[in-house]
């Protein structure tokens, strides 16, 4: 058995690559009989400037930012993708992440008329319609209900949407990327809705922002009274302007358009509003041209966020991490398989860190690849046994006609030089 | 039964106070019978500015910040505390954040010679010393190991140091602020070190970084093949430069100092190194003269961060959330009891979110504040069954000659008029 196949612990072992890699190299591997053909290498045997001097002084940024060298992980936009700078899409880059937080600094946002400016002191919420005492909030009558903490997804309904015409896009960041994943603390829904004494007519919530657009949704009084919070923090700190500063309404396992930012009101009702952000948008076109409506619920998912078109492999054959993502608005992540070969053989990969209801979970899966090429997939399945489908087969009941809700399985085109390319196979 | 006294549900009502305070001035409360001395309330009844003209387009901020009104929310240094700026240490805004994720940007950070600037191609990581195989790592060679995702808290064996000698910096900020708590995802030190191969003499590693400080600490094998962690991902980015780009060592539970950031070589070795970082400085020495060695776990502590004296209380009596964080260098906590009469009678606090092993947990308390003055503490509990002690019973073994491992309970008084002040009382 050769070094590079030995198999030791949980993965294929290191020992063959770093001793042709990196060892060859280093010229201190006393012990180990590499190649020493190039010599020591002065990046660890000699002192280097930063081990000689002082680094910065960090009083100088209270607030840091990444580091430069990280300047390429930042949220993007696709220009023709939406009509205007004002009523845009900016997707997470989550082929550069890891773990299952994303920060508020890169985490995908959707405005519809601009991210607005609105200080703690001008904010008000209503709750008005059907409801024995209508109620005006200020941020600080908020702060004095219970708070309550929660890390969720918030995925846009039209996440991958691109993909219901086959591979579009080059890059996980923008087939996927319409998601982030923070720790929110707020107040719940239902302690504000007691608060204002919800009538027995009232089925519906009305949830609208305070931008322009108001981006209006009509929310069933069953989610209303169970998981909804009225959000001010997410990761630890206020929520960022582009999220909704002060105050967001973060809807667990729900389409994002749903989540409406700088939260205005809350209507009570009897029934659905039938705003255009649930009509003309929103619903999702059928082939015999009649619309799903109130699809809701993000289903279970999966991607894998390395390797992929924005992260090629470049070390060569060998071991190998591939890691992604999983999530379902049903509940937790169970397993999440893995195929190389575009379907035909899976293997479970492992859940690293928590696997959370309706939030990200992230997945790995360690291989020795040989260096031929890869169809690379992955498949989510959540706790209520829901298995991810693919993308042929959400076609054949819901067609082509709309951009919402193609949870299939993506598939990356890994070849032999390592590069990698979004593709589909039969 | 005065509508101000009225309990509903799981914590004080909050009718009696929106009645006399927004609802009195929004002038819409149609059905609650409130005053209505000062008219209805613009912000809610008119159209206002950002309601009716676009907000800025994001795609100006590829990374964003924290909006301008949270200026105030940024780490902070002390600057008599240390010797210069190059050797400092800024704290966590703690009594402003909520949840238990700190945000890279304005988590706490010690640096002893500035926070180095070193790319991931200059990164090199040794593993010499006992071993069989003496290697050297590059930063990809790193990412080909099996990848791991763990929170943890990151405490400084000093936080809390000063409160030695009785009450002194006000404000939750400087008192406790030498913590934070993220998502970290890397590789195992085991994995790392079975590559390496340890011999049988291998009883401990000494872990230094690339700083000119280089902070060398020695780490028993038994913790480094459990749970220590050589991350690259913080909070799902990559690590900030004052964090320790690209790699740092995570060592959930023990003492801040021995997270070497920049890590740069790991020896093993059959005895402790008694480092400078361990002798002359992070040892606690005792009234006799002794010092304590190898006080490594953080243990168990909580502390109010809101109200506290950075925080008051600005809303009058009535309902009011009481927020804190809870840790345990050995694992989860338990309870949280909070005493607003300064630990004769005690309360349990509600745990929000998860109480993982190792991380920072968030507490609250629902009461309804009768404008009388508080003496406010917390008390913690993890599940070894461990219990906070007060300061003067930390005192009477350990006496006052030292700064470090003080997790002694905290007190805020909180005055009349809602002020909040540092103390403690007999």
């Amino acid at each position: 058995m050769s070094e590079e196949t030995t198999k030791e612990g949980r993965g294929p072992s290191r020992r063959g690559f770093l001793r042709n890699s990196a060892l060859a190299g280093a010229g201190l591997v006393a012990g180990a009989g590499a190649a020493r053909a190039e010599g020591p290498d002065p990046l660890i045997t000699e002192v280097q400037d930063w081990a000689s001097s002082f680094g910065d002084a960090v009083d100088a940024a209270p607030y840091g930012m990444p580091i430069r060298f990280e300047s390429h992980v930042t949220r993007r936009n696709v220009e023709w993708l939406t009509e205007s700078p004002v009523s845009s899409i900016n997707f997470t880059p989550i082929h550069a992440l890891e773990g299952t937080i994303t920060p508020q600094g890169c985490a995908f946002e959707r405005h519809h008329s601009g991210a607005i400016e609105l200080s703690k002191q001008d904010y008000r919420l209503m709750i008005n319609g059907l409801v024995d005492r209508p109620l005006v909030f200020t941020y600080e009558d908020l702060t004095r209900f219970p708070r309550h903490v929660t890390t969720a997804f918030c995925e846009c309904a039209a996440n991958g949407g691109m993909e219901w015409g086959g591979a579009q896009l080059e890059g996980c960041q923008y087939t996927q990327g319409m998601i982030h994943n923070m720790e929110y603390t707020g107040v719940m829904l239902r302690d504000l809705l007691a608060e204002a004494g919800v009538q027995t007519e009232g089925k519906w919530v009305y949830v609208e922002g305070a931008d322009a657009s108001s981006n209006g949704r009509s929310i069933p009084m069953e989610k209303a009274l169970d998981d909804v919070m009225v959000a001010f923090f997410a990761n630890g700190e206020a929520l960022r302007k582009e999220h909704g500063y002060p105050v967001r309404l973060v809807v667990p396992g729900w389409e994002g358009n749903m989540w409406v930012k700088w939260l205005r009101r809350i209507g009570v009702y009897d029934r659905a509003v039938e705003s255009r952000e649930e009509t003309s948008k929103y619903t999702d076109l059928m082939p015999d041209g009649r619309a799903r409506k109130w699809t809701w619920v993000m289903d279970a998912k999966s991607v894998i966020t390395s390797p992929s078109p924005q992260v090629p492999i470049r070390h060569g054959k060998g071991p190998l991490v591939i890691s992604g993502l999983a999530w379902s608005g049903n509940g937790a992540i169970n397993r999440v398989d893995v195929s190389l070969d575009g379907g035909r053989n899976w293997q479970t990969a492992r859940i690293s860190g928590d696997a959370k209801k309706k939030a990200l979970t992230r997945f790995h899966l360690d291989i020795d690849w040989d260096g031929s090429e890869l169809f690379l997939q992955s498949r989510a399945v959540d706790e209520t046994g829901y298995v991810q489908p693919t993308k042929q087969a959400l076609r054949e009941i819901r067609g082509l006609n709309n951009v919402y809700h193609n949870n299939g399985i993506q598939t990356w085109w890994v070849k032999a030089d390592g590069e990698v390319e979004n593709v589909e196979i039969a």
